[in-house]
């Protein structure tokens, strides 16, 4: 089991991520998110979600490249691919909150995993934002191109997509990737503490909130994220991709190594 | 008379705002809003206003919640409802600047009426922010859910609605809901020079300033405004509304009170 | 030769930008940047261009005003007016990334001209910003009013433009008017090595991700870019914007004098 829900109470689920060695966005993490994804959908009085990490040096690290091919293909509810888009769009349109609370690397699909959550919190010290794809030269796939900008600016999205780097929490706060970095010792107290609050509210004023909030704001473009993900894929036969990750690999990636944990070096 | 307004020349005007015990926006501040608008309005020579607070612990406490019933009715020159729809409309449409400068609370509906203001500055100590209306099962009803985001982004807007907590200066200026946090020894002394610099332009460059730039900026959608407002009267009649705002009531609320001081501690 | 451009690499080219005594963006400016973007539009290996200054006190100062009318008129291939906003969308346009490093003043069209850019980073000590036209009793005409709400949102937009002052890179960079402000000793050295990780990436993913974020992000509107032009130079034969002209030459504006060092004072 990648995901293990703890259930606070009937209102307040919290979401454990347990992937070794680096919690890898691999075809098992998205076949059970997408159970998992149904299973709060199906729950009629939960009011907020809290995702996190039981690696403390990996949130999620990044998509699991080996395999790309045998992601879950389709069309789910919202019109978007099932392997990741569709949930993204679920998460987003969700009657209740979901929050991430970030310690440890997000990287690439990790980083998109949590640009699709309606609130962010980061450990200062320990939490580590990039989108490395343009280091393996592709770019963003899953919705960086069409997320990122929003929580950020386009002239700061654009520094981070085609830097490819390491960003540390404070960075990643100032720029708006996330919402606050909190020092390491307060993440869990506050994140629980904000949490608990949203419980103690009315289920349908959340959901008034949330439903009012997508129709007013600008939301990412189904056809954007679908075409960006189809130029990802293609991206990825480029023979300068295919050469970058095979060195990639031969350093460490996708093992619990120093390549993995300073990945913006390597690139 | 609750604005008194001092005219510091004719090209720029402060008003200061006294409504004891805690500056509520009730039906009385409704109405002479309306009569200071048309007046502002009216004068071909202002090119700035500035507006204060009388209170040092108020600037706008909040919606008057035992009498919604006799705010003004009807629909103003914009299209959008008198009772502040309109006026928030008009002064963002206005060919003069608005500019509030904020020492002490301003929630809910005091949140919502400096949002209308082209400019905010606020007292790094003592101004607090909030939009408390989930605390009492409902969400912001006079433009927050329209203009928050655009303020701070979607992210930090959702954060801000679903927590009702309060926040202070220097986080609201790091989101954007505020242009600058200013200690408060140099609030009045800032402000007033900014004031009396843009008085000393040209006033049909500083109305061109404003209509080019809401032209190109993104605005508040009129019939957003207005559902979102038809909605949020509907919720305070929702059980669960009527039974925590009766609750607050027993507690201090609309009085000179700690949980005025406080609201977010007591929600 | 207004600009040298130093080929550090076939993909990665610093352009040093001298005019002196003070930058100015004069007619001179505007045509051999024409050709200056011509020919790295038609350099196939370009990845990334960065623009700094030979004069630390000035990037650029602003546009010249005693010549305005030989600026040279027509229409460029992105359908803008080739004086200026045809070269700025051509920048935003383009396959390779384009960075300014900014030290000195960057003031009304100098502040248009890095707004046009795809990243900023300037000198946290030395680099300085002003929108200062409502000074002279006009606005921005050089696309500041259709692209600094996009990096710094509306409300702080409206401050900048409003109050003509000049503006620190600290208070620049938490707006977003900048990507960073980094301190002046290593900004040098923090540029060079931000382009030279871009040049060893590749091109076509480089390309892809500037192409998709075009598609996805707002960008300014090429017909509202033509109408403040239009309107802007209208506002120049204003009798308030002569008179407030003829008195800034008075005191040394165009000329290496405390006039252009502290515009912001004199305004």
């Amino acid at each position: 089991m990648i995901f293990t829900t703890n259930k606070v109470s009937n209102a307040y689920w919290k979401v454990s991520i347990d992937n070794p060695p680096i919690n890898l966005f691999d075809t098992d993490f998205s076949r059970q998110l997408m159970v998992l994804m149904d299973e709060m959908e199906a729950n009629e009085n939960l009011q907020v979600v809290v995702f996190e990490t039981a690696n403390p040096d990996f949130f999620v690290a990044h998509v699991e490249l080996l395999h790309a091919n045998d992601f879950p293909k389709g069309t789910g509810k919202t019109g978007l691919s099932i392997a990741w888009p569709d949930i993204a769009k679920r998460i987003e349109q969700a009657p209740f909150v979901s929050i991430a609370s970030i310690r440890g690397r997000a990287r690439g699909l990790g980083s998109e995993f949590i640009q699709a959550f309606d609130i962010r919190f980061a450990s200062k010290e320990k939490a580590f934002f990039a989108q490395p794809e343009i280091g393996i030269g592709a770019f963003p796939g899953g919705g960086g191109l069409e997320r990122l900008h929003l929580l950020t600016g386009k002239a700061r999205a654009l520094e981070i997509i085609l830097s490819g780097d390491d960003y540390n929490a404070g960075l990643a706060a100032q720029y708006g990737w996330v919402n606050r970095a909190i020092p390491d010792a307060e993440l869990d107290g506050f994140t629980d503490r904000f949490a608990a609050r949203i419980a103690s509210f009315d289920k349908q004023a959340i959901a008034s909130v949330k439903a009012i909030m997508n129709r007013n704001a600008t939301l990412p473009v189904n056809e954007h994220i679908m075409d960006t993900q189809t130029q990802f894929f293609a991206a990825l036969q480029w023979k300068e991709a295919r050469e970058r990750i095979k060195m990639l690999f031969e350093k460490g990636l996708q093992q619990n190594s120093d390549v993995e944990l300073n990945l913006g070096k390597y690139l």
